[in-house]
This record gives structure tokens, sequence and C-alpha cells, in this order.
């Protein structure tokens, strides 16, 4: 796909974000599964339904542009999750694992904050003012999400830690 | 590798960034020779000097703890620098490639963001003082990349958006 408009780089970015949505879909169900703490594990299942509706306003942003509803493979995403997946497997222990999925998720509320919010500043810039409310929405709640999961590392880390010390 | 302690985990992590600064160092020239504009130019210019100077941070940590210096593939990194290669090879717009290059680089900073906040913390809750203080300052720096690379698209932006006003 030839990108010859801020428009064609927009849908382009929207369909990496869609698909990178839909693989935390997949991917947090087994993240909650693995986490000890029953804080983490609430906030990660919190997170699972926002991101669900994250993935109903990429559709609608779709729609008012007349858009296929559909993905691009993000590989960015697919990395940071493999990753996630390695440390799920490798930690024996359970305060260590938690602080590794925290990690983790970190990185993918990260890889999120930077997409959401170049995709916001081209939608303010061509002025699609409801696209970038939208964005902004899911924007505000990434961010949230990362401040709640530095809140909860603060708890756990220190459990992680005792042995390390 | 088992991952048996928080010291564990904080070795791996830093592991995965130094290979994943390692990949930005390889990166940030031809990202340098496909901007367009100069502001940008002299911006990935300036943090290519700095991702040099976090890769000989991290050779301090490692010597610290008597650790080979050493990386492991960083799935992640590798992922966003691709999708990074991608947008240079398909946008036939030198204002809308420019938009692109800042968004992928925010992604590269997005990252490390997460990456040093998690082994920042790791490192102060074992007790690691100095190691704490040389991750801190490669954070600051990368938190003040990705806020310049805001404020050079706040330039840059409008002048993408033209044809898709």
């Amino acid at each position: 796909m030839k990108v010859e408009s801020l428009h064609d780089l927009y849908i382009k970015e929207l369909r990496d974000l869609y698909n990178a949505e839909n693989q935390i879909v997949k991917a947090l169900p087994k993240m909650i599964d693995a986490a000890n703490s029953s804080e983490l594990r609430n906030a990660l299942a919190q997170h699972l339904d926002q991101t669900r509706e994250h993935v109903t306003r990429l559709e609608q942003v779709f729609r008012m542009h007349n858009e296929d509803v559909k993905g691009e493979k993000c590989k960015g995403m697919e990395g940071i999750i493999d990753e996630g997946k390695d440390v799920v497997s490798h930690d024996e222990n359970l305060d260590v694992r938690d602080a590794g999925i925290i990690g983790g998720a970190q990185k993918v509320e990260h890889y999120e904050i930077a997409s959401y919010g170049s995709v916001r500043n081209w939608a303010d810039q061509m002025g699609h003012v409801q696209d970038a409310q939208l964005l902004q929405q899911t924007l505000n709640e990434e961010k949230e999400a990362d401040r709640k999961l530095t809140e909860i590392a603060g708890t756990l880390n220190p459990l992680a830690a005792r042995q390390s010390r």
C-alpha cells in the first residue's frame, strides 16, 4: 500500500492499532491466569474490558471514513507480547513473575500511548474532530492503565526483591 | 535461562535493553537519511549520540555486577524498527514521511521509557543505588527525546496534513 497523504498514513496506523488491540485481547487472559496478586489480576481484567471498548472505537473510526474494518499485522506488539510470554514461562518465583508481568504490560501500554498519541495528533491536523475525541478517550485510558500498573508495582516489587537484597 | 529472583529478571531485562539500544544505534542513521526536515534530522542525530552513551551506561551496570556484557534479542524493538522501515519505504510525500518517522521514533522512545522505568524501579528495590542513578539518567533522556519529537511534530504535522484537509 502506497502512502501518499497523511490520510493514508493515518489509516495505515489505525490498522496497525486495530491489529495490536486484537492481539492484546487474546494475550491478556493468559497474563491474568499467570498473575499471582489479586490486585494485579483485577487491574488486568479491567483493562481487558477497556481494550474491547478500544477495538469498538477503532471500528467506529474506520466506518466514519468508509474504510474496511481490518487490521494490518502489528510487528511491534507481536514482539512485545512474545517477550511477555517468555517472562511468564521462565519465572519460577510468583512475586518475581508478577514484577515481570507488570513490566511487560507497561511495554504494551507505552506502545499504545505512542501510537494513539500520533493518530490523535494527525486526526486533529486533518480536522477530524470526532475521531480525535474517540482516540483521546482511548489514549487517556492507556495512560491511566500505565499509571495504575506503576502504583501496583510499588506494592508488589518490594515482595519480589526480598531474596535479591 | 531460569528466572528465580528479581536479580535474574533485572539482568534479563538489561540484556533486552542492551540489544534494543544497539538495534537503535544501527537504525537511527537510516532514519536520519530518510528525514526531510533539518530540525528532525538534528534531533535524531543528537539522540544517536545519546543512545551510544546509553549503551555505555548499560555496560557499566553489567560490569558492576560482574555480568558478561551481552544482549538478548529484543523482539519488541525488532518489530518496532521493522514497522519504521516500512513507513520509510512506502511514504511518497516527504512531509508525510517525516510524520511517519516521528511516529516510529516515538514508539522506540516509549518502549525504552517503559523498560527503563521497570529496571530503575527494580534497582531501587534491590538497593542498587548507583545502577538506579545511571538508569534514571537514561530514562530522563528518553522522556526528553519523546517530548522533543512531540514538539517537532507540532511544526511538521500541519505541513503533512495540507493535502488531507
